[in-house]
C-alpha cells in the first residue's frame, strides 16, 4: 500500500490493510469453526477449510455492503456461507457475534503492529546506543528555551532519545500483553454456545465453552478473556503505547530539524531531500515527516478514549464503530514513523567540529559555573558537564539489559522490563 | 472506493483520494505552464497539453517516491517532465514550490468536498422542512437530562435538528467563499516568476507575476490571493465547517438512536441493520454511523489547527504534512455522514401513536403547568405546547429561504451571506 | 484572578470568573422578572431589584451546591428567593430553565471576551501594520522545512503574520454576531410563560412571550432568538474563532522563538525572561507562553464541538456541562495569549544588521535565481525578493481597511463582514 | 476550593491547588537546601528551615511574577531567598533549574492525586462487588446497538464495569511506579551541584551529587532518577492513567442515565438532582457530572502527549508549560468524578422487577437460542444466559484479589496486578 497523502505509508506494509483485516476475520471464523468441531458442538461433517475462501478480491464487495449491518462481519459471513459446504455454512459464526469476530481481528492486526514496532524500538535503541556511546565527549551547546544555557555533550542528548525510546518499549509490551481474544456472542454470555452445548448433552456445557473459547484463542496465538465488549482498556492502552511512540520520535525529529538549521548545523539527515524549486537544498525531511506523525498521534489515541468513554449497553451505538479506523490510522502511523526513525538514526551525521565551534562562540555558556565558582570562592574547573557521564552511562546500561533480553515472545524477553529497576538510573 | 475500516465510505466515491489528488495537481502544472506561455514568460514552443500525461496507474509509484522529499510533487513533476517534451519539460513547474502544487490541489478537492455538502445539505433541509411540517402537532414527550420534562412536538424536536444543518450550511459557504489558489513560489515571494519576468523583459515583472497567478487561478476556478503558505485559516475554517456539519448530523443521529430504543419506540430507521447472530434485530445502523463520524471529526480538526498554531518560517518542517491526511479523513467521512444523514431523514419512520402513547404515560410531564397555574391561581388550560408553533415557523421560514436562494455558484445565494472581499488580498 | 499553572492568567482579570458568572446569572434573572412584570405576566408587586443580591461572598457555597442538581443555577435561584420578597420570590425565574441562565450568562461572558480580543486583535493590526511597513525592505533568509530557501523580507513575514490575525479579526467577529439570549423554558418550548400569558388572558400569548424574550435580551444587549439549547453552533463558532486565534499568535511565537536563537538573533524580545540559574539569560518567555497556548487551545475546542456532537433530547445528560469549563479555559487563555501577543510586538526587537549577515552567509540562496536566468540564458538580476512589494502592500492595505472600520458596535465595522440576518430565527 | 464552571470541582479539595503547588515547590527547595548541606557542599550555616516562609497569602503575587521569567519558580525563589537569613539564601536553589522544582512539586501533587484515586477505586471495587454478587442471577435485556439481544443479568453488566475500574487500577499503580524526582540542573547535567562538589574539595564529585540527588528524593518520598527534562512519558503515563479511570467511569454512568430514562426505569440514582422549573425531575446528576469528566478528559491527555512530542531542546519551549493546567485539570476533574462514582455506586437503585418485566416484553430476545435450537433439532432450554455466572465468577475473584492486596504503600500491593494473571479470566 502507499497514500499520496501519508508520504511513506508503504513502510507499514500490508499492516492493518483491508486485505488483512478481511483475512485476520476469516481467520477468526475458521478457528472457530474448528474448535466448535473439535468441541463436539458441531458435527465432524460441519468441519471444512475456511481460510483462502476470501481474499483481497473480495474487499470492495465486503466493504461495501458493511454499511447495511454497521460492520463488515455480517458481508463476510454471507460470502463464506456461500462459499462453504452446506453443513459448515450451517455452523459457521455460530455462537459469535461481529464484534467477537471484529475485535479477535483487530487485536491480531494490533499484534503485528506491535511486534513491528518492537523490531524497530529494538533497531533504534542499538542505534541510539551507538549515537550515545560514540558521542559521550563530544561537547556542545546545551539550550534551553531556545536560548544557549550550560554544555552538554551530544551523547548526552542522544542518551535522553535513547530514555525515551526505552520508555516507549515498556509501553509496547505492556499493550502487547494486554490483548486477548474476544468470543463473547451476542451480549457477552457466550449464550449461544451454551446453549448448543448443553443441547447436544454436554455434561458441564459453561466449561465446554469455555474450552472452545480457549481453544480457538489458543489457535490464533491469543490469551483468552472473559469477553470484554464494553471494556475497552485493552485498546485504549494499545493507543497509548503508539503515541508514546510518536512522543519519543517527535521528540528526537524536532531535535534534528532545529540542529540542522544552516545557522547551528550541528546535525544533518544522512541524505536530506530535494526541494522542487530549489537545487541547493537538503531538506531534514524523514524528520519533517516524523514530526507530522507526533503532531497527529494524539488526536487519534483521544478518539479511541472517547470512544471507550462512550461506550454503553452490552455493545454500543457508534463507539465501537469509531475505534477501528482511529487505530488503523494511528497503527499505520506508528509504524511508519518508527521505520523512518530507525533510518534516522541509522544515517544521521553529528558534526562535532561544528558542535565545537558554536560552543566557543557561546556568550554566557559559563556563567553559571562562574556564579557556582564565586559562591565558593574558587576558580572556575576546567569543564563543566557534570554528571553527564553517569547518565550516559545509566541509559547505555538500560539499553544493554533490553537488548540483551529476549524479543516480545514471552521467554523472558521484555516483560521483565516492567519491574521497577529499568527505571531507576543512576 | 471502500474502506473495511469505515463502512459507508464508497458513498465519497472518488472525492479526495489519491487518484483524484494526483489529477488536481497535474491540473494545477497544467493551468501554471499554459499560463507561463500565454504570460509571455515561457515561449510559445513550451506550450504543451499536460492534463493526462499521469493517472490512477502513476499514483503507487508517485507516492512511494514522495517518501524522499516529503511530498508527492517532486515525484509528479519528474514524472511529468519525463513524458512532455524538453521544451515543456524545461518550463513546467518554473515558479512554482512544492506547496504551490499541493496546496491548490488541495483546495481544488476540498472545494469538490464542500460542493457535495451543500448538495446534501440541501436535501437534508428540504427533508427536515417536510418532517417538522409534517409532524408540526405530533405531540411527544420532551426529555431533558434523559427524564421526561414537558411535552413538544416531533416537528419541534425535528425544527432543532434542521437549526443545526441551517448553522452548517452557513459554515460550509463560509469555508468555500475562503478557499484561493497557492501560487507563491518557494519562500511565497514569486520571485522565480517575477525574476523570469524581468528578464524576459516584462516592463512591469511584478505585475506580470500577478496576471499570471490571476490567470492561473481563474483556469482552475479559484480566485487568486496573495501567498498564504503559513496563514492556514483558509484550512482551518474548512474543517470548522467540517466538524460543524458532523456536529449537526451527531446531534440528530444521538436523538434516533434514543428514540428507537424498544422501550421508547418513537422512531424508527427506515431500513435498520441486520445482525450476524439476532435474526429478529434492526439496528440503527445508519445511526450508529453517523454517531462514529461525530466522535471521530472534532480530533481530526484539532490536528488542522495545530497545524496551523504550530507553522514556522516561510513554510514549515511538519506543520504543513500534517495537514494533509487529517483534512483527506475529515472531508471524507463528513461527506459520508452527510450522505448516510439524508438517507436516514428521506426514511425515517416517525410513531405518533408510540409517542402519543408515551406522553400518555409520561408521570409529572403536567407539573411544571400545574405550578404555573397554581402561581396564578386559575386552572390549567388544555394543552402545554408553549410557543412551539412559532420556533417551527421560524426554522421553516428560514429552510424556505435558504432553498429558495441558488446553490454555491454565487449567483444570489449563500454565497452572499458572506461578502467576498474580504479575503481577497492582492 | 491568578493561577500558579497558567503564568500570565491575570491579563484575563475578571473575565469568565466565578464571580462573573454569579453576577450575570443574576443579570438574566434580573432581566427576566422585570420583563415578566413590564409584559404583563408577573404582577407589579413581584417588581423589585435583583442585581446586587448575589455577589462574590456567595460563589463558595452556589458551586457547593451545584452539585446536587448537576448546575448552579438551581441554587442560584434559592439564593435570589431567600433575599427577595415574597411576591418577587414566587415570580423569579418562572418560564425559565436552568440551562437558560447558565446559556445566557455565558453568551455574556464571551462577549466580553470577544470584545476584549477585538481590542488586542486592534493592536496587533496596528503593531503589525507597522512592522510590516518599517521593515518592508529589510531583507533575510527565508528558510522552509527549516533550511535556506532564497531571500524575503522581515516586512513580509510581518505581513504573514499579520494575514493571520487578521483572519482571526474575521472569525471573531463572526463568532460575536451569532451570539443570542437562550430563553426556551423547560424543553425549548416556552411553555410556561405561554401558560402563564394565557391565564393571565393575554389575548396573543405566544407573542406576549416573544416579546418578553425580546424585552429581556434587549435589555441584556443581546438579540432574541428561538431557543438553541440542541443547537449548538454558536458555540463552537466561539470555540473556532478563539483556536483561530491562538493559531495565528502560535504561528508568530514559533516564528519569534526561532528567530530568536543564539545561532540566528534575527529577532529578540524587548525584555527576555530571565532564569533561576542562569544570569545570562534572556528566554523568549512571553513568545514560550503564547505557544503553550497554541498547544492547548485545539484540544478545548474539540471539546466543544464534541459536546455538541453528543446533544441528545431537549437538553442533553452532559454535553452541555462539558462545555462550560472547556470554554471558559479557552476563552481566559486566548485573552491571555492575545494580550501577550500584543506586548510581544510592541516591543519587538528586528536585528537588521544580522539578518543581512545571515542572508551573506547564506549558502544556495541564490541558486534558485541561477537555474532561472539559466533557462533564459541571462544573468541574474540584482535582487530577488519578487512580489514582495505587492504582498507587502495588499496586506498593509486590509490592514488600513480593518483599522478605519469601527469597533464591534455594528455601526459600519467588521459586523458588516457577515450580514447579521442568517442567524436571526423568531 | 470550589468552581462554579465544574460543579463537584471541591470534591478534589486541595489536590493540584495553587497553595499546594506553592507548598511542594517550598518543600522541593527545601529538600535540597538541607541535602547541600548533609553533603557538605554547602555549609552547615546554610542550614534553615525553608518550610513555612512562604504560604498561600503569596500565591497571587508569585503567580502573577512568574509570567516574567515564564514559571513560577523563578519568584518563589526570590521569595524565600528575602525570607531567608544571608546564608541560607546565598545557598537555596543551587544546583537546581526551575524545572527540577516544578516538575518535582507536580510529581508531588500528582502522587496525591493517585493515592486519592486508588482509595476512590478500592471504594468502587467494593460496591461493583456487592453489586456483582447481589444482581448476579437478576435477569435483565441485553441491548446491543441500542436494541434488544438477549438475556443478561445486571450482576453481568456490573462485572463489567468492575473489569473498567480493575483495568484502571492497574494503570494507576503502573502510572504511580514511573514517578520519580526531577533534580538535573540547567541543563540536565547537574554541572553546578557537580562543580561545587569538586571544587569543596570532595574527592568524588559525581557520586557525591548522586547521593545528593537521592537524599533529596527520599526526603520528598520519591525515587531518584537521572534527569528526565525532556523525556516525558512519566508524564504522559499518569494522562493516559486518568484518561483510563474516566473511561470506566463514563462507561458506566452512560449505562446508568440510559437505564434510568423513565420508559426503562431499571436504574436510578439514589438521590437524583432537582429541576429549576420541574418540580417532578429527578435527574440522574452524578452520572451527567461524571460523563461530562469522560467527555473532556481525552482532549486534556492529548495535551500532554502533544507536549511530549513537542519537546525539544535541552528543555522546550512551550511544550513544557502546556503540561502544567492540563495535568492540573485532568487530575482534579478526574479525582471528582472518581469521588462521584464513588457515591453513585454506593446509592444507586437497582429496580429487578422492572427488569424482568422489561425483560418479559422484549420481543425477540429468544429468537437466537430458537435459531440456536433449530439448528440441533431440539428444544430450548429454560433460560439462556449463557457462561453469566462464570464471567461473574471471574470478575469478582479477580476484585477479590485486589482488594486482598495492599494499599500503594509498595508492601505487596497493586503492584503485584501487573503479572499477567490478573487479566486471565477464566
Amino acid at each position: 500500500m502507499s497514500d499520496l497523502f501519508w508520504p511513506g505509508d508503504e513502510r507499514a506494509g500490508a499492516l492493518l490493510g483491508d486485505a488483512e483485516l478481511l483475512r485476520t476475520m476469516e481467520a477468526v471464523e475458521s478457528a472457530w469453526l474448528e474448535a466448535l468441531v473439535a468441541g463436539g458442538i458441531a458435527p465432524i461433517s460441519a468441519r471444512h477449510p475456511v481460510r483462502g475462501l476470501v481474499g483481497a478480491r473480495d474487499v470492495d464487495a465486503v466493504a461495501r455492503a458493511a454499511e447495511a449491518g454497521g460492520n463488515p462481519v455480517i458481508p463476510l459471513v454471507g460470502l463464506l456461507r456461500d462459499r462453504l459446504p452446506a453443513e459448515s455454512a450451517r455452523w459457521l459464526h455460530r455462537g459469535l457475534t461481529s464484534q467477537d469476530v471484529f475485535d479477535t481481528a483487530l487485536v491480531l492486526l494490533l499484534r503485528d503492529v506491535l511486534d513491528r514496532l518492537d523490531t524497530e524500538l529494538r533497531r533504534q535503541v542499538r542505534e541510539l546506543l551507538r549515537l550515545t556511546t560514540a558521542y559521550a565527549e563530544t561537547a556542545e551547546v546545551g539550550r534551553t528555551l531556545t536560548q544557549h544555557a550550560v554544555p552538554i555533550t551530544f551523547g548526552l542528548k542522544s542518551a535522553g532519545w535513547l530514555t525515551g525510546v526505552l520508555d516507549a518499549t515498556v509501553a509496547v509490551e505492556r499493550a502487547r500483553s494486554g490483548l486477548a481474544a474476544q468470543l463473547g456472542g451476542a451480549a457477552g454470555t457466550a449464550a449461544a454456545t451454551v446453549e448448543l452445548a448443553l443441547l447436544q448433552g454436554h455434561p458441564e456445557p459453561i466449561e465446554a465453552t469455555w474450552r472452545l473459547i480457549e481453544t480457538t484463542a489458543t489457535a490464533l496465538g491469543l490469551p483468552a478473556r472473559a469477553p470484554w465488549h464494553t471494556s475497552r482498556a485493552p485498546l485504549t492502552d494499545v493507543a497509548d503505547a503508539l503515541v508514546t511512540c510518536t512522543d519519543a520520535y517527535g521528540h528526537l525529529a524536532a531535535d534534528v530539524t532545529t540542529l540542522s538549521r544552516p545557522e547551528i548545523g550541528e546535525l544533518a539527515e544522512g541524505s536530506g531531500g530535494g526541494s522542487s524549486t530549489m537545487p541547493h537544498k537538503r531538506n531534514p525531511a524523514l524528520s519533517v515527516l516524523i514530526r507530522r506523525a507526533a503532531l497527529a498521534g494524539p488526536g487519534l489515541a483521544a478518539t479511541v478514549h472517547l470512544a471507550a468513554a462512550t461506550t454503553v449497553d452490552e455493545r454500543p451505538d457508534g463507539a465501537w464503530h469509531a475505534e477501528w479506523a482511529a487505530l488503523r490510522d494511528l497503527g499505520r502511523r506508528t509504524v511508519v514513523a518508527a521505520s523512518q526513525t530507525s533510518d534516522l538514526l541509522a544515517d544521521l551525521r553529528v558534526d562535532g567540529e561544528r558542535m565545537a565551534a558554536n560552543l566557543d562562540r557561546a556568550e554566557g555558556v559559563r556563567a553559571e559555573q562562574q556564579s557556582m565558582a564565586a559562591l565558593v570562592g574558587a576558580e572556575p574547573s576546567a569543564t563543566y558537564l557534570g554528571a553527564t557521564p553517569r547518565w550516559i552511562e545509566a541509559a547505555a546500561r538500560r539499553a544493554e539489559t533490553y537488548l540483551t533480553a529476549d524479543g516480545p515472545d514471552g521467554s523472558g524477553g521484555p516483560g521483565g522490563l516492567d519491574g521497577p529497576d529499568e527505571k531507576e538510573t543512576t
